[in-house]
């Protein structure tokens, strides 16, 4: 008995069925009509979102003959990205990859399982990134009513994995405002910020090493459903999910940069602190030293008796003053957010 | 002879014996009744719990027919997880993971031995994981009953692995604790269980990898035991352990950023201690040279003589405190727990 | 249909036709005349820069016979270096890398189609490295006029390779007048250069690494169009993009070296206002005591009352402040510009 | 001619000759003997300490049908652990440690040769951990009398690998101590102490590589003299390799750790320095400039001429001092030994 | 034709031709002589210094029927170390390192092409490591007259990679003084070496790696020209090679560990600046405000009108500082040159 995911919407199953001739789209509502429509010719992609009614499920694994541990993996998200053959079913577990408002990623699995004349897909949540597909097959655009299932298992990895492009462009966004705020605005919160871009470019690769290993499992084994004109194309996704795979980990080795920017950053207010104190003590301290010896009881002082004591003492003291301030200036260490000099 | 592990408590052995038809379950107290059990159809399994007594061992490995090498790595514990063929027996050393109060982590060795129609598993102590697997044995659910002695290895191993999800989670749930009390709370001990977790995440990432390594040899070995469909299960099984592993792995990449926010975070105490130094003595030190003119002792000094000399110095005093106050307050440097302004 | 860059400027196609004993070169303004010259003897290059016309693009694949799959990937730049058998085509993506003024660096990709007898090349802008070639192929230099299609490709991606070698050297000289702002005059946008300069490493090296593969996939592959004297010179090739890699490297472990080099500058900075910040207060705390003490009021106070007791203060204060200042050149704190001591 | 190290003691020749039935051991004076010794049935064991004469080394070559450059590397002190075929001699080389007083470790090699029905061991210093074996051989304990001279070889490299887990023990003993050191009594040495630590984990590291690298070889080599049934103990042998190897990668890894905790350590220490000051100064500060108020020689300053002046004064000093004094103790600033809060 | 560095020498060319019975050595004038030199019995050895004449050089490529690109890598130095085969004639391109005064290393190509019955060597500038071998052919020392061109070859090989020793043991040298610097006497320039020292080391590593690689081409390749007997042998130079790299290996990771002393030394000294302002400034602000105290003007002071008033106060003080001076010798302030504690 399959176990779902509590709070699972209800599936909604929707099938197109197609050949290089017609198209017929239409919503399955009787689960046992679905037997009748993957036999036959032409091309069937049954379309699974919501996990909700194991029962239901059960049966379409029973009539489309899949294994119960290729079905036990489509229900039990997440599984990591893999591709499978259980007999002659294939079973191709990926993650498709949204933006959220706020800058949030979201990522749903998707599981594809190949059988003859037909794909099936699985989803937990409805929504997906395939409606210019669909609209593909409607009209005819593309050799992809000419080709076989498999050619639709390719085209649906292909719109997976370019999905991720939009997402890892924004990361890339994400990345430079954050080198931005290190460099000019960072407080406590920013180091936070960096190593949760860490922990999410740290997930998104091990996640895309996963799907580009199954790409390459499904361009290579002797079992993949693939035939051979489908596996051109199918070598283009791979080098796609490659060229992902070479952003996220650029972006990665990018955080080791970005917290080091930070921490020389509040290095640098350290050194300001410092430098202020340093400036304000340095010069003070002499002077009040000046006017402390003039300050002393002493009976015999000669100076304390002369008309122009007083205003000498100011002299000698704006000549000090005035010549720190004058080292300092030389130094750099009077202008401000020129922290490092 | 064998050489046990000092103070070990004595054997206890439970025989579990079942077919598609019956099961049968009772303790052995007299280790020469096994021989008979093992015999026959059906699948059996011999359960083995402590090893205190090395003769009662040694006369059950000449009866199960196992190689003394074989038997040496059951007992002496704790072995590395790996899988070995010894003839038609096969040996298989892996690691039970539980949670102990105090969210300590206890590993404990758990060797099966694979035999023709039997399964030996041996553990140290008594306890284990296996009590939902013998209740789907007596009651005959899932597939088990129907199977050999290979699915029945393959059940243990599964239950073994899965142990691991919820010893993760709880290490993912102490991270979390230990990143907000590097953040806000950090002391010296601070420093010494994060690196406490790293070991410990280290240690189960070189366990979880040759768990993988062992599970890929049961998969891909000639020599391994298990049947095709039986290795479809498994595949399930390396997977899981493949999943545990890539948390770990995640897991202890995060340390390093913790060091960082502790290291961090004291540097952020270092800057306050700074700037309230640098605050205070900013604004008194210029103030006390002030009052340090006023108190020079020259006879020729106009301002002592007048009436309002004294509340005029007060308020000049008040405006350069004010006004550094003001400054301050403008760089940030006052408010308190934003360090690194 | 093609999709190609927005704005890309309208193609310009140069023919270059020749064997042993001539060489026929020309402008080709109607892209029908093209299927004529690539038959008969002799190498035909085709040279395309500018892919502004899908249309006229489209008709060339068409001509040549190229894989659409083949045609997209020299059309939407940039992709990985690679090298792909389409049937008796085969694609080989590279990347040219060329020095702008100011030290900025231009990577724009270079897509060879090798065909039999002939080679196309694509890129997107006009202008590249080929000049010397062509010049060779003219004059029939070196044994290019003798040799096949296959040793016109090696030629390219010969020319290729080698123009990464100014290159490098020029990010030696960068990285060298890195190193000396970081010692001398680091301030914080040195930090940032010296993040561009690892994250422009970075990038590279992975494109030459994927450069390297591409080369090992033409040496090794059975598939690869070279025959095998010229893969001899290939290897060549191999053996240069080796090196480039390697410098590569190298300078990306350099990088890390100029951070520390950045920091511990910035940390000496802090250690001079630190001390200049301690020899100031350190010498004038203890006097201003001095003159404190004798500031006091208290009735019987001897010394104020000796005609000697100032000077002899003045003596005192002269004194310490020598000796500190003595003290503080033996410990090298009186230097400037010796950070570290 | 044979080069053998300066000073090297003179070689001390011991044969042990056994089958089922007999021990015969003796030491061998004349090196001639040894030709009588190595024929016939049972398994010879030539023990050779001592490099101190050539031509008698050269001499035991000859006899036993020594290649020139294995007996090299057995003479020429020390080589990497290898396990290399010549002809149907077999070189092992090895690296035995012992634990010296003061937690020194002695690295010795051990080369071993096998030939047909003998094995022949080489060291330079007399002394082994071969003891307990002997006495194994002369009691006809386990199965060693039983067995060829491929199992004498296993159990020497089993003693070998088996003298590391006291080694790695004692490693393990020292990094906790310096654990405690780094963080409550770290000095400069501290530092220096961690580094030789790592230094030596770092050599054992490689070393440990190569004798696992050389079993390895051993085990599945076709050149390998190791019969299957020995082939199943030498797997043991690997194994225990494989986990001392693994305790020496942790360990490895926790000196990095020790040195965060050695730099943090010294952080605290800079921290309490600063609070110590900022604490001191903090306080004085106001107060000194207080008193100096009334210490301005104003003809008109009505509160000195009140009788409660002075006494309000030193209240208002009192409320300040405390006030401050009881703000540092809510942050913590006067605990001591609490560094980092 | 072949393109030379400029500047560089004329070649010289020395020819020892040898076999079991005799050696015949002379310098070759005039290049048409080698023809005859190379063919018959015997093993030649064509040693070629300096690069300085182009058709000379060419004459020898044509003489000796190398492969024109084999010829170029000769010649353009430096190449990356490697071994190919062109035909029948064999490149081994190596680098051989001497020290130079001052501790500088100097590395120089050295090439080998070994043909039938001869090796020929090339290297740019006069001088280098053989001329122990040289001495071994004319006196007949050991097997070398005995043997073929390939042990020729391997002899050269073994002198490059023994000459490889000393230089690391130099670079042992040098770490430790470098050690010794960044713990006693760091200043910015000791960074500045440390990475140099880092520089070069990697630079070796990876010509090692390279060297490394190259030997293990020539043991296993089926192309290699060398013969089973003579592959012994040279696994012995492969095995040195590896060693060589080891130690390399480990130095560099030594570096790092150089890094963090002499960063922990340069905190050291921030530590004792801070130290020695916080001494001073914690003894003398106190008192300072104490003689404030009695600075001021109230005319009720009761204390000034004592006659023991000022001597109290002195007695006050020193027992404050001493107090004071006590409590930073307890804390280990006030010990100079114990940076951490």
């Amino acid at each position: 008995m399959l176990v779902v995911p509590e709070g699972a919407p209800k599936p909604v199953v929707r099938v197109m069925r197609y050949d290089a001739g017609q198209v017929e789209e239409k919503p399955v509502e009787d689960v046992e009509q679905l037997a009748a429509l993957v036999v036959g010719g032409g091309v069937t992609w049954i379309d699974v979102q919501g996990f909700g009614d194991p029962a239901f499920l059960e049966r379409i694994r029973e009539i489309l003959g899949i294994h119960p541990l290729a079905m036990a993996d489509v229900v039990n998200v997440p599984q990591r990205p893999k591709a499978e053959p259980y007999g002659d079913r294939y079973l191709v577990v990926t993650r498709m990859a949204t933006m959220l408002p706020e800058r949030r990623i979201h990522l749903e699995q998707l599981s594809l399982v190949i059988g003859p004349g037909w794909v099936a897909t699985f989803q937990e949540d409805p929504g997906d990134c395939f409606d210019p597909l669909r609209e593909r097959i409607r009209h005819g655009l593309g050799v992809i009513r000419r080709m076989g299932a498999d050619f639709l298992a390719y085209a649906l990895l292909d719109a997976v994995v370019d999905g991720y492009f939009p997402v890892v462009e924004e990361l890339g966004g994400v990345l430079e405002a954050l080198e931005e705020e290190a460099m000019e605005d960072a407080d406590r919160a920013t180091l936070g910020r960096i190593h949760a871009a860490r922990r999410l470019l740290l997930q998104l690769e091990r996640l895309q090493w996963q799907q580009r290993e199954s790409l390459s499992g499904m361009l290579h084994s002797a079992e993949s459903p693939f035939s051979d004109p489908v596996r051109l194309y199918l070598r283009d996704v791979h080098d796609h999910a490659v060229q992902v795979l070479d952003v996220i980990e650029t972006y990665r080795q990018m955080t080791v940069g970005l917290v080091e920017i930070y921490l020389s950053s509040v290095n640098n207010r350290m050194n300001e602190v410092m430098k202020t104190l340093t400036v304000v003590a340095t010069i003070f301290i002499p002077l009040t030293f000046l006017v402390g010896v003039y300050g002393m009881n002493f009976d015999y002082m000669p100076e304390l008796r002369e008309r122009w004591g007083y205003a000498a003492v100011w002299a000698v003291m704006l000549v000090v003053a005035l010549g720190l301030v004058y080292w300092f200036h030389r130094r750099g260490w009077l202008e401000r957010g020129d922290g490092g000099r």
